[in-house]
């Protein structure tokens, strides 16, 4: 997407192949820095400090990742460490074990010297595959949009509330939950985004509105506790929002506070969908509020906020010193809230019957 | 209540007699100031810019503003001039009408002379009878905190999570939602509560967090956005917040957000209790979601975050530059989803019927 006026991915590998660059999105929206990663080192603090984050996006990374300590190293015993390095930098969102399953299940019928040109070629594979889903995804909720707008009774454009980011930061490109919005705006269709600060780290406020302003769609930021209101009074027409992980049963595993949406979305018969690659299920578990772990982050985050002040990057403390903070990162929203999911594989209901179709026409096609 | 062990008021009157002493709610919790009003001009600058914040205070210092402005000029015409200034300073909160009301009413019946004395006295009145119906609401709600407690089938405390500050603070003392808390703890029931931090004016991170601090009640500080994800997991007990405005039929408007909790506490089958002053109930209304006015505040209080850095007070910007921003500052509960209505006359079912017992009770009691 862009960034004025030019285009951008998240990640991409420089000239020499050797390095991988990336938008740091700690410094977002104040500034716009790229950062050269050169080492399973620097991919893991990359992902562990959020200067790239979403579940795609960390997927891709992790890929990257093995691909630099396969490089380094191409033996077996590192090949695991690496992974299980790469494994415990973020522990919610699923799409990184996806992405380092499907490298390291490759590897393993290849021999040791051709494992790092692999990992290298794997890993931009699951970029552009990346980039293709998220497409699809928009292609396939602009339609969801388009029929939504249709049916509105009321005058104005199509109002979609979101939560965190989901947009082509969280991805390689398009995003996931923006994506439909980006391509509904390429049909034509009037819209206006609600779009949810997100504490504590304010994903919305730094990432969604700076993609948003410069993608020249209508926007207004709201605080996490806005919506509800909001929904009393018709003044959202959806709500669409992103995954970290997605369960057999349609449980949705997203940014803290879906799940207060996805509640208010039903009590004022509001359609709440939710965006994501097929990448970002896990089909081992069902019920996502008992057995997905929920990432337990630094209550300095909550406790302090950063922002500009005078042209700089600051911190500021908004609590007394002493008062202790818990900071859970995800929550679940439980499937019988969600309206639909929607996939690069197509609309699909969030209940285990629907997903079970989709899981195999996906082995279909691997099969293939 | 206390602050470093000494006792104070929110609100006094200073040994002259003729000046207005607050304690300055825009530096809490980062430095504690004491502020003088001497003028009509001073308490509406302390409402409109939140020194003095809270339903039942805001009605406090109403009425000491509308006995400076007849100190200064004690004319019908001035009356009512200084009357509308004050109701235009905050449109939510019911309390601000009712003292204005209360006072009014009765200097209608007096020769202007006497107005100023009466205004200072009745202004007077407000605040003992409000730092009484605090202390009869926590007497009220702690045997409600102490059944929960006993029935509680988990070890630990009793976790109580709570909104905003409806603390001592948000009154002249001992506070709505807080009040039972701190009655609770003398009646030795172990205590802990989840304060939500409150965007976006923080009124959890820096009001009721210093509050509980300097009580020494045990809390964390989190994210509005985690109250679902902790009822979901079985680590919230009850909800108890305060109110700035409740219709006849027991819709609850207070601070935006309060919905979505009690949303998540209806999901959850935790119960959701509404802490308030009889002042705070406007019988004139029914249909909250529809009929109360909610105020619209500057969007910079979204986008710019005040707090300490470096031993100053800072703001920092945590959104692009441009982006606009929609600040919400209330939201109304509707009655179907609170448990009960905690006040000083006693535990009330959110309902037409049984709230219109509480007011006959209130009008039999002002008739006696």
């Amino acid at each position: 997407m862009k960034v004025e006026g030019n285009h951008y991915r998240t990640l991409w590998v420089n000239h020499s192949g050797a390095e991988v660059l990336i938008i740091d999105q700690t410094q977002l929206p104040h500034h716009f820095e790229i950062v050269t990663l050169r080492s399973l080192e620097d991919v893991c603090h990359a992902i562990v400090t959020m200067q790239v984050r979403g579940a795609p996006l960390i997927g891709a990374s992790a890929a990257y990742g093995l691909a630099f300590a396969l490089q380094h190293d191409a033996s077996s015993a590192y090949r695991q460490e690496a992974s299980e390095k790469l494994m415990a930098t973020r522990p919610t969102a699923i799409n990184l074990k996806w992405a380092l399953d499907r490298v390291n299940r490759q590897l393993n019928s290849l021999p040791e010297a051709d494992w790092a040109e692999f990992a290298w070629r794997e890993a931009a594979r699951i970029c552009e595959e990346d980039v293709q889903a998220c497409k699809m995804i928009g292609e396939q909720g602009s339609l969801i949009l388009e029929d939504i707008y249709r049916k509105k009774k009321t005058e104005g454009p199509l109002n979609i509330l979101t939560h965190c980011n989901a947009g082509w930061l969280a991805t390689l490109d398009w995003g996931t939950a923006l994506a439909p919005i980006y391509r509904a705006r390429e049909r034509g269709i009037p819209l206006h985004v609600w779009v949810d600060e997100t504490r504590p780290r304010n994903q919305g406020a730094s990432l969604t509105a700076w993609e948003l302003m410069h993608e020249g769609i209508d926007h207004t930021l709201i605080c996490d506790n806005t919506g509800g209101h909001l929904m009393q009074h018709g003044m959202v027409d959806l709500c669409l929002v992103g995954s970290d992980r997605t369960t057999a049963q349609g449980d949705v595993c997203n940014k803290i506070g879906t799940y207060l949406k996805a509640l208010a979305a039903q009590d004022n018969n509001v359609p709440f969908y939710v965006a994501l690659p097929v990448s970002t299920i896990d089909w081992t578990l069902q019920d996502g509020v008992n057995d997905i772990p929920i990432e337990l982050r630094d209550a300095s985050e909550i406790t302090q906020v950063q922002g500009l002040c005078n042209g700089a990057l600051q911190q500021v403390r908004i609590a007394p010193e002493s008062t202790p903070a818990a900071n859970y990162a995800f929550d679940v929203t439980p499937a019988r809230l969600v309206t639909g999911l929607i996939t690069e594989k197509g609309l699909f209901k969030a209940e285990l019957s629907d997903l079970m179709r989709l899981r195999q026409t996906v082995q279909d096609e691997s099969d293939d």
